[in-house]
């Protein structure tokens, strides 16, 4: 199914911006009077009927929208450490989007290597992952920000605050992720995965005091993408029947 | 931590080849009595002390082992399509191995769109992924079958046999891979993934007619390796205390 993504909807007229209307006019080849269908990237499916085939600016007149297309039922936000390589996380990206999931923040740890991140790079991924996989909301993406900024940031959240990491910690025990999970009853999670060197003992700490619940992603060794992944499918699979 | 691979390990001995070899010596910059771990792809973690330290072949004299050293407390078969991007099944390989697995068959589906698959590469791959994750044990791989073949192939076997497609079939509905995993009490499982356009209708109905139980992955549409993968997943945190 073809899906064009626009965020200027407005007044009952979708615009498609320049490479959108390239793909659309040139290589799709549609015309006046197609019917196409695109997606505001926040959740609505408009069907459109397109009034102007300029291959610099598509613009077509909305027929209807359908709120929450391709949705799921839980608000999940993903901060995940940057990867030393920016495949990997893009990788990541990509996958956890399919299966569904709302809000990327790129936190930068203690011991991270990777210190910066191009969000517009991961946004591109997630728009398209959205398309592939029949979503009209795709994860917004955050600016990184440290770990401990984070932290702080979401001190007062009543979600479910999930913190991942490898080290054991006899005061605070973790708990796997599915067993947290299970005892939750809401819909709003937060879920943090360190760098390859992990979050260190001070970031930890900062979590808890948070209210963020240590937790383990089972018996086997993740690499960061694949524990970002593992956290994502926890939850995806939380809530299949 | 640092591991070698090494088939050759018989009579007290352990000689790596010479990829392996190189790596040790003129990377790593190990000498005669120098320890390192070794382990064999089928589970065993060796420690051994090193007799030659020729960059060409590796001796080294077995001080100890390790039976199941890193192993998980299932067996997974993953039958898989083969992606048209050689990357995407290179990927899911990677982090399923991860997770843990132990058996991957590409097959070739009625509208399997790639219908080849170079399995050096995956295999080398996945050895990278037990060193990296400190499993002493990769996933085999097998020469590509069709669908059918490997249908034929494990029609007698034991195993909790699952197929996921996306169709509908009101005389043998889905249920989730979750679902049917919670009923199951052994720790054999099979679980096949079909391309990019989906197992054929006779496929499924051979499948089904063997003893392959019909599943769906939840209400997300996923890539043919994320599906995979969410399966791995699925097993694995099943398997999660």
């Amino acid at each position: 199914m073809e899906l064009f993504y626009s965020r200027d909807i407005e007044g009952g007229i979708c615009r498609l911006d320049q490479d959108e209307s390239c793909h659309c006019i040139k290589v799709l080849r549609h015309r006046c009077g197609d019917e196409i269908t695109v997606i505001d990237g926040c959740g609505t499916l408009y069907r459109c009927r397109m009034t102007s085939d300029s291959y610099k600016g598509v613009e077509a007149m909305v027929l209807s929208s359908e709120e929450g297309w391709g949705s799921h039922p839980y608000r999940l936000h993903l901060a995940v450490c940057p990867t030393k390589n920016n495949d990997r996380y893009e990788w990541f990206a990509e996958k956890a989007c399919e299966m569904g999931f709302d809000e990327l923040s790129p936190v930068i740890g203690d011991h991270s290597e990777r210190r910066v991140l191009k969000t517009a790079r991961v946004e591109k991924i997630l728009v398209s992952a959205a398309k592939q996989s029949l979503k009209a909301a795709f994860p917004s993406v955050n600016e990184p920000v440290s770990v401990k900024e984070f932290i702080a940031e979401h001190a007062s959240d009543n979600a479910l605050k999930l913190i991942a990491y490898c080290f054991e910690d006899d005061s605070a025990p973790r708990r796997s992720i599915k067993e947290v999970l299970q005892g939750y009853e809401g819909s709003e999670i937060i879920v943090m995965i360190g760098p390859e060197g992990d979050f260190s003992r001070e970031e930890a700490e900062l979590a808890l005091k948070a209210g963020f619940i240590p937790v383990h992603l089972g018996a086997s060794r993740l690499r960061t993408e694949t524990a970002a992944l593992t956290a994502a499918a926890a939850v995806y699979l939380h809530h299949m029947a």
